[in-house]
């Protein structure tokens, strides 16, 4: 898919809006297309192109499909003092689960602690920067959100489990730990960058049709990918989905549907823990956690670097924003054409 | 350590008055010596003798040098009203814990969600126990504890996280989803298992100290355990211990002490975490959870098996309750020996 000849390099004002036309020709009124441009741009900015600009035209053809209304509000509702369902109305990821942020970090500030399941919301793209939102306010927080069947139990043998990713974050300075991973060994995405080319998977990447290991690239595209970590990133991966599932109502394993297509109604969902880390007496920017943060950066065999959860991102963000990103041309040509078509597409007012 | 000679082979009940004798012996009352004694010998009949009777010595050791007192209870204090702190005053961990646990399922009756931070309590042991009694009560229970650091940051060298295990439930019919597995790849007692019979590691175990991989069991008993799953699960055992550290105030990595020794203060903290299902409007009992797990189940490549987590552990207790269990001789005459000094530790009373 990507090759290194057939790149643009662009940087994040230009994307964002580009971006933002794109979303707003098919439909959005300008400020949800542009909470939804900037997640996505974000994305591209912290070196996780797969939750980048690429995801937009799914967005676009939601939108034209009548699945996505971009103009929504999500619905609350609090079943207990600490217990907030969301209905997101069918509206963009990143709009939700900014709002839901904001109504967390309120009731935190009575309950110490407060929980939300979002259900009808569409895909939240990285995790990383709502629950770095979360940290930032002196808040652990902790994202899970369920997944298209991709990855295979242990032992097992069919694309049962998402990836279902966690996003975390704890406090300290500096920005503190922010973790973002999902819970397969590889992304769709690399396998079939590597059927494309005809290279050879590594090994523990990906099962054939029959559960059996391969490095075939294109059997796995026809079996699935592979939990992390063998069989304990299988029960962690299969837990958190089962979180999600439980908390929110919606779909399990091969039954979520909505992230990666245009065609059907979104079953996923996806929960939010804030944890007011003040609330239990303790500061929010300990400086024996930072110290200790830094002790495993320090900890490199050989004079390598360690890295802490969120400093790779921090990194690839900082030189990014300077610098710009790349972008393959067949994206953001296609991002360009949508975002032409103002007038054409679907306008504000459409509700599915 | 363990020889298939010498093991004896006991049943619960009798193994339960033993270890009860010998925690009384040492200076605790009945019912917390029952209680710690009942949970050591769940993890026996689980099939986790790493977190059983073995551990019951340590435990004695540090009552006699007054770092535990077998008869303390905790202190509960909210801060918020869905956050608990909680100092064990160096009580037993199963007594801590359970007591917490309680507080939190009258809590999340109010408030749909609770968390509570242990600290100055002692080893939880198997964490599987307490999350499934908040899922018996239709909770998803959450359970975290820092350990001893063993295990080296991913690309670095030094034994500078814990194991930090994660325990985990959420409630369907038959017990539903419970998750009890540490970060580290393997227990330091496989390593030093190994290391005794002069046997190789397998790969990916461990490094040595320059943080080196190696196969060679003596040097990973001077070097550290591999965390599992690569950086992942680095990331995943780092963020779990920074999260009890944050809300704890307890020590970080290669400070915490007391779960393995009998001459340090214990400085982990322990983290709970309940959300009432039906605080989200879901059912605490989803048929379709129940269905998923199922095709989970079926979904075995070659007509094999596949767990969910908790399946392995529910059918190592059905056995081991019917027909008992093997404890390796030498644990099972220290205890014996432990149990038969009725008179001659510490008494109730002493408070270190």
């Amino acid at each position: 898919m990507t090759r290194d000849t057939d790149v643009r390099h662009v940087d994040a004002t230009t994307a964002i809006e580009v971006a933002c036309d794109a979303l707003v020709a098919a439909g959005s009124d300008p400020h949800p297309a542009r909470l939804q441009a900037e997640h996505l741009v974000e994305a591209e900015l912290r070196g996780h192109p797969s939750h980048g600009l690429r995801r937009l035209p799914i967005l676009v053809g939601r939108i034209r499909a009548g699945l996505l209304d971009p103009n929504a509000e999500p619905t609350f509702a609090w079943g207990a003092s600490a217990a907030l369902s969301v209905d997101g109305n069918l509206g963009f990821g990143p709009v939700v689960a900014y709002r839901t942020i904001d109504e967390l970090l309120r009731r935190v500030a009575q309950t110490g602690v407060a929980v939300a399941a979002l259900r009808r919301t569409h895909h939240l793209g990285m995790l990383a920067p709502y629950v770095e939102r979360l940290g930032g306010r002196g808040c652990i927080g902790l994202a899970l959100s369920s997944t298209e069947g991709l990855v295979h139990p242990w032992g097992g043998a069919g694309p049962l489990l998402g990836t279902n990713p966690l996003g975390a974050s704890v406090p300290a300075r500096d920005g503190g730990i922010v973790l973002d991973m999902s819970t397969g060994a590889v992304s769709a995405g690399k396998i079939l960058d590597y059927a494309e080319r005809g290279l050879p998977l590594p090994e523990g990447w990906a099962v054939d049709a029959d559960g059996h290991p391969t490095t075939d690239a294109d059997a796995a595209t026809r079996g699935s990918i592979s939990p992390f970590g063998g069989g304990k990133g299988y029960a962690l991966g299969l837990t958190l989905g089962a979180i999600v599932g439980a908390l929110t109502g919606t779909a399990y394993g091969p039954k979520v549907r909505g992230t990666l297509d245009a065609s059907h109604i979104v079953t996923k969902g996806d929960v939010f823990v804030a944890i007011d880390v003040e609330a239990f007496g303790q500061p929010a920017d300990s400086p024996e956690l930072a110290a200790y943060l830094d002790l495993i950066r320090a900890s490199g065999a050989d004079g390598g670097a360690v890295d802490v959860p969120g400093d790779r991102a921090r990194r690839a963000r900082r030189s990014a924003e300077e610098s710009g990103f790349d972008v393959t041309e067949d994206v953001w040509s296609t991002i360009v054409g949508l975002a032409s078509e103002a007038g054409i597409g679907v306008k504000a007012g459409h509700r599915p």
